[in-house]
């Protein structure tokens, strides 16, 4: 078993993280780490646990560590559900500290040396983690996407090899995806918000290196555009999105390459049995009723129109956090990177 | 005074013509028309009134008239709010009779000799009414489009000068564009249904045709091409889009367009102060706090970037069903056609 | 195991049933019904199945029957999710067919032979399948009570022992509780409905006959009035209730009261851990946070406060319906009767 | 004119206080205060307007003032939208420097010698202000009650004759009336949350004040016990309750006085033409429908049910909160007290 831990367990998505993490194949978790406010508390005690699944019992009785990396000596891998400000040097200093991170904090994604995975994508990103070792770091710092960007490269996978240029996406995304504190309910109740912070740089920037090709030194970003629209509607989970490319091949063609497409990486624990789930009903996918499936990382795709038109949608929080982290981690493990 | 009737008056948009018609400047409302089982009761006690203001004591008192058109006879314009099927052949009826039918049923939009008018965009469609008088109508039908596209054109109008080929459209639309009784609570609590029956092919060719130019026997499509993804979102009133148009000059230009832009049209009653109103907080337009601006017929524009990219959004039984209509009737009175 | 069907199986309720029967360890699920127009075709294609967790596959491949009788003829118990008005006929012919039929409708709770059985209250009830017997049937009707009732008389188990006579209970019900179809969005949306049919009668008469006394030929009411006033609230499942009894003792002694209780019956599959879980958080239960617990088949009591107040909630569509049916029908089996 | 401020006006109350005073017949707005961070900015600059109908251009263009008493010279009345903690010396100044406070603060509410003010119930409670003068201030201090306390004693007025002895309330109240930022999505989106801190104390007490009887030297509560359960629902704006009260007569006799009944004060400004509309569909009160009749100052009553057992509802907002202290100054105005 790989002794792991969460850096920042007592938010939104540290608590998906706990969750997620309770009777884990590979993993071990040893370490929650919070403020110093609840540190030296049990876990069960320090955090205000709101998901609707209950705390694992094992987890409860964890004593909250405060998040500095001389707390973490005993893990292998922590699990950073950190705000960006925070986890910028705590990262590097895990990673130069012998610990392999998995960041679902946006503060490494764009650096240059290291990996912005999403398994189905560009795997191969993980080589990158061999230019931090040549760097002098005996750990790694390897990152998961924006939520949306996720959905959206999850979806790109099956049909990445038709020719396109121009991407355009316009997301429909839920509140949860901005923390348990993060929206007041009337800014959002009978409402659409069109604008978060960030989110269409990110989407933008972020695809591109993900889609992009690792040549051994560096990402060449893929060649494309990608224009996004993104909107806070009233959804507890599920960012749903609606996707154009310029695909000129017959949509009976990429239907088909939707339906066909298998994943090429092995099995891997979190790794749902699809990942691309292709509807054909007409009004699927809905955040309500497909967000769970695949017990919420598979990513629905359906609505395929000429055009080429798309809905992609998966659930924010586990597809789009929390288990994107996990499941870069089974594929560290598997890789040989642990 | 113009006497006026509204043709399936119990519904969700003849509740809103009614409450818009009382104390009309121009329009007496004298004839409401539902089903045979209402007819002969008073409004009052045949409708039962959904809207959050109260039904208009002059309209309550009015017997309810079967929807036929020898029910109709002392009406000179009636608006009608009836579903497509039942529209086909009383609109056509009524225009043969003498009587002007401003319609928000979808049925005749499309035909080659009915104008589908947005005033702000293409009034001198309006002289397509000669035509109808050509064909032998005493009266005429004036259609209006579906909501969706109300909202897309209106925005459009202070920017149709810059050249573009291109226009993608993903709309978040409200609950109350499908009726009181349309969608099932649990459908769309904590959801989107990325699916409206019919609403993309509607808005597709409908902009075609109100952007198009009537050269004084028919309707020659505008020259671009339009792409849309409709979804409904959990909001009761108010359609958001996210628009994205090829205008290649820099969005600085689009914005003072935008922002320079007077209707062309003259004073009319429902004509709001604004019919676009542009705003440049980063975080609007939204659906809850904009959607009664210019009491429901302004279209707020926001989020203007490069791409072009921006959002609209309009009251979708105001300004994109019931007013709207009215408008045209008003227009149609103001241009002498009545 | 024990072969069972469903009847009306594919509404919500129907769907629920469906959804829990899968892998039960008792019960092998074998016949599902629905309406003539779904008969003879395979369960997956007939439903149109709407909840968040998938379809069972072994059930998507049973035949669905038509709901008669002689469809039903290897079933040993069928739980019954019809309307009221289609169950009235073809629960009392299976009952004489020699069926068992655990039924979530009301036609037959209050029937004077009928138990109306909410285990943790009065298992002992179950005994007045002797009447039915008695009087010819082979097989047996027992109904569980309607969704508000049984939360309300689970929360009273632990505490019956205390004198009251006057019990209040104002209810905040879920939206699913009235099925897929039965709520408007229009009408529940940013609203409360103060008014469900027929529900607060049911509350009054079904928890009087739940909590009262089985002489061993029929039922003497509980002692003591209920006055019930019940309320839709935008919520999907889950329904809260205020409860207030005239309990004179100290409030100490109902938390006493409520901790120390444990459930009366023996192990069963469906009967959760804890059937009453005694919060002590100032703010809870709350419907989307606690609904699911004990896999949906927990009330959650807290708020106790002098009054005595409380209040108690529990999922409707499981713990409210469906499971209640299959509560039953395990300690019917438990107790020898099948 | 009555030259007039508000204090806290750039709050969720202090908005609704500057759009109800906007063209007031009595009141001019002089003075609008906010933090010092706000002072010297223009209105229009400082607040983030967030209610759905635009902020009065005449209000807009008001410096804003530091809340402190120095800055109020120039005001004869100050309605007061400050949280409780700021509201408590302010207002005690206020009243020494000579200024009329009207406050929705619950600071001084149950101060021996403060009136605590609905018009319709208790308009003679204002005789109090003459115990603040006896006691030295030039100006005053009057109350009105928490907003769900208002609705509760609004429709007591019509059947406060009958004799009853117990009153029990549970509320299902509005999310607007824990402010803008008050509650986050997460928090009650598809829930109901049972619990508002310090709600039910404040409508137990408020309520025996109101309702009991000033002997010209001080107040004698009402002879009647108030138990009050306080939820939270997914509502926007508009508290409803379900309420009890052992009134022994006919269920007829408590209709008649709820129909017959006429407010006992003469005409002001904000006082609609019915303070209580008694509603006999039923299904109603509900909140989105009828939350703005009588431009939101009139609360809707229904359900009346044996028992006896009804149905009450307002707007938070407007009747619950601003309204309230506007009709409470203009009673002031009316008594002379000004």
């Amino acid at each position: 078993m790989v002794s792991v831990g969460v850096l920042g367990a007592t938010g939104a998505v540290g608590q998906r993280f706990v969750q997620l993490l309770a009777d884990h194949p590979y993993f071990d978790l040893t370490v929650l780490t919070a403020s110093g406010r609840s540190a030296g508390k049990k876990y069960r005690d320090a955090v205000n646990w709101r998901l609707d699944v209950p705390l694992p019992e094992s987890a409860g009785d964890i004593i909250v560590a405060e998040t500095k990396t001389e707390c973490l000596k005993n893990a292998d891998i922590v699990f950073s559900a950190l705000p960006a400000d925070l986890a910028t040097t705590i990262e590097t200093d895990c990673a130069k500290a012998g610990i392999g991170v998995c960041s679902n904090a946006s503060s490494h994604r764009m650096d240059q040396d290291v990996p912005l995975v999403v398994p189905e994508v560009n795997a191969d990103h993980l080589r990158m983690i061999e230019l931090q070792r040549d760097a002098g770091n005996d750990g790694f710092i390897v990152t998961n996407p924006n939520c949306s960007t996720i959905m959206l490269t999850v979806s790109l996978a099956p049909i990445r090899n038709f020719h396109f240029t121009d991407l355009r996406v316009a997301t429909m995304q839920a509140i949860s995806g901005a923390g348990f504190e993060g929206i007041p309910a009337m800014s959002i109740f009978d409402n659409v918000v069109p604008y978060i912070g960030n989110e269409e740089e990110k989407m933008e920037r972020e695809t591109l290196k993900i889609m992009g090709t690792f040549d051994g030194s560096e990402i060449v970003n893929a060649p494309f555009s990608v224009s996004a629209s993104c909107n806070r509607v009233p959804v507890i989970d599920g960012h749903t999105m609606a996707v154009w490319l310029d695909i000129k091949e017959p949509v009976e063609n990429v239907a088909k390459a939707f339906q066909s497409w298998r994943c090429p990486i092995g099995d891997l624990p979190t790794l749902p049995e699809k990942s691309v789930d292709f509807m054909v009903q007409q009004d699927r996918p809905q955040p309500r009723l497909d967000r769970m499936k695949g017990k919420g990382m598979t990513v629905s795709v359906g609505r395929l129109r000429p055009g080429i038109r798309y809905i992609a949608m998966g659930h924010n929080t586990i597809r789009g956090a929390a288990g994107a982290s996990i499941l870069n981690a089974e594929l560290i493990c598997d890789r040989g990177y642990i």
